[in-house]
């Protein structure tokens, strides 16, 4: 019995490294915000490190009490999903249509890679923030959410500009930050205000 | 009384924000990893990114109870650090020796952009880490460790394999991670092997 016990952790621990392997394709999947230094497009894979580290710094914003380690793991996996067929942009009407099949797809032969537990555990997270149900949910959305203005504002969003995005979409868009954090939806509205008087939205 | 407690708390706010803001240059600061698209230098924003979902997937091999939270944190902040100086490549011995005096001048900097509180958590944080006493700490180090090895066998490592490293000088500088965790320090010695076969490492 031994063993098969033996080979069965062996092949665990390769089955982990052998997703921390494909999810480097994450830094490659590229968003419609910008980077201070050449201006490059921002990849879904440091936007995950900034919402997290945003999720730590803002916890206290919250509606409800949340458990922030949850927040955590949602949000350093809530964009692996886009790695078999890229990010969607919010405002694009079209390529949303198809962004739930596809990330669907995504999910269910990237997480497959796992062990079983944390296959389970990764679906599991995943969907919750899609349903955006729960507090830590809502929660993570909402730091999703605001991150790409926070954005927009320190560079000057080249990319959104030449999209001739106007401040009544995002508004539209942003307005259901205010289910995970009132705090913070009240401070995302002068971020907007601010992108206006910038000329980032029109 | 009132109005100075909503005044502090707006201040408190605008305090993270900046900070938020200020953290986008993290994503400038390059490596000597490489990514899979155009090959371009990995930023230590992404690697953060990388280095944490790691430790989610991988906190059973620690060699001690470890608190999975507290490590996620300090590996999320772990490289702030360089935003001022940038990133100090683990092999040159000569840049390693300003390394410490920096770093510890741009974590002075920027913590002290958050509320007195959160400036002290996170330099609390970054010190358990530098300083690896720590069941975390070693933990966080071992991961830190491992993610370029990957990185590099994935890749092909081009800009390592540019600068002519052995995988003696990789095994001297990899072996603490058996403080953090044997199993994975005994995967690490099988990557920094496939790595010498592809010719990666001399």
């Amino acid at each position: 019995m031994k063993s098969i016990k033996i080979r069965t952790e062996v092949e665990r621990l390769n089955e982990q490294i052998k997703f921390i392997a494909e999810i480097e394709k994450l830094k490659s999947i590229t968003r419609q915000n910008i980077t201070l230094d050449n201006q490059r497009p921002e990849n879904s894979a440091e936007h995950s490190w900034h919402v997290a580290l945003m999720a730590v710094i803002l916890s206290e914003y919250a509606n409800s009490t949340i458990d922030t380690f949850k927040v955590l793991k949602m949000l350093l996996i809530h964009d692996l999903v886009e790695i078999d067929f890229g990010d969607t942009w919010l405002y694009d009407e079209k390529a949303n249509s198809d962004k739930v099949k596809n990330e669907t797809l995504c999910a269910q032969r990237l997480f497959a890679l796992l062990p079983n537990d944390q296959e389970q555990e990764f679906i599991q997270l995943w969907t919750e923030f899609e349903d955006c149900k729960t507090a830590e949910a809502k929660f993570a959305r909402a730091i999703d959410s605001l991150q790409p203005i926070i954005n927009h504002r320190e560079t000057g969003g080249a990319l959104v500009k030449a999209q001739g995005l106007t401040a009544n979409q995002v508004y539209e868009k942003k307005k259901n930050m205010s289910d995970g954090s009132d705090e913070l939806w009240k401070k995302a509205q002068e971020i907007i205000e601010d992108c206006k008087r910038l000329g980032i939205f029109q």
